[in-house]
């Protein structure tokens, strides 16, 4: 299966690159559609594969297009896997506030384990709407380092590295993050 | 693809039958749960796709199986879509009160058209849901007939037929049923 055009479902730039990276030549023509993103889609759901559901079927509504989706989260096992679905919205301001709070949360803990969930969303209208989810294990960094990614990218160590994902060149990371390995699963079941 | 085991997402042992019928040979074995059905799911999503989804994937993850569930709803233009998302909880009672509370609300009404429509939602843990959508159009006769099926198939005659769901054989609405269009999408997807 080839899509002839595909939106990513984010008002995101940083994302909407990440995601045109992971998915290569799926579709001939990948749209970025920040108008649609104003749309706000109410992030209900109790799980990540929810959302994600919800996003990629109302913009494909929307658009009468095909739209990926994601939501993801960071889980960390000394904070019983908080801040997992609530990620973006544990603490409010920017990504600075938020690495900034996971740091002084982990002050002292031996624990350092945590991983990455995503759950993608693909809604081809009239026909399908296909969810997978991916995960990317490591452990969270004393201290922030690095300037790509966004939101946690700068405290995460993914297993097998002693970079962060915000000092890994970005095709690394779109080989082992968690939204490839979602992405992963569905090229096996669409190709 | 074939399953090797799947459970049917329901405790209504009437449905499970129509599945049966429906899918055929796409699983070795199929699973009547009726001990799954115990545990109750929230059905809190405002669309038949994340109602199945929210099914397929708890008793999924509770079985550790393949869950195939479905929502599903009639939708009457007199009535603005109802009882629609609500249909099996839109009054108290058996399907019997549901029938006759429908047969009241149209009473006079000349627009008769109504449509069934079906999410149905597979789960196979660790790989996908998969969620496709389905309809059946017809009218709302004038008062019920037959004893087949379940729920407002008395009522419900499909187009192109001048029997109701609860007259025809269950070989010929597994042909035609909302369930059974949603199932053929899944079919094209999977095969």
């Amino acid at each position: 299966m080839k899509l002839e055009k595909l939106i990513i479902a984010t008002g995101n730039r940083g994302k909407y690159n990440e995601f045109v990276n992971i998915i290569g030549n799926f579709a001939d023509q990948i749209i970025f559609a920040p108008e649609i993103a104003r749309m706000i889609v109410d992030e209900t759901g109790k799980t990540y594969a929810e959302n994600a559901m919800l996003k990629a079927r109302a913009w494909s509504e929307k658009s009468g297009l095909p739209c990926l989706a994601d939501d993801s989260g960071l889980e960390v096992e000394a904070l019983d896997g908080a801040p997992g679905l609530y990620s973006a919205r544990i603490i409010p301001g920017n990504d600075e506030d938020k690495v900034s709070w996971l740091i002084s949360q982990l002050e002292g803990k031996t624990n350092r384990n945590a991983r990455f969930a995503a759950a993608l969303a693909l809604c081809v209208p009239n026909k399908f709407t296909l969810i997978c989810e991916g995960e990317c294990k490591g452990v969270i960094a004393t201290s922030q380092s690095g300037k790509n990614g966004f939101g946690y990218d700068p405290v995460f160590i993914p297993y097998g590295f002693n970079l962060t994902f915000a000092e890994l060149s970005s095709d690394i990371k779109n080989k082992i993050s968690h939204r490839a390995d979602a992405f992963r699963k569905i090229l096996e079941f669409v190709k």
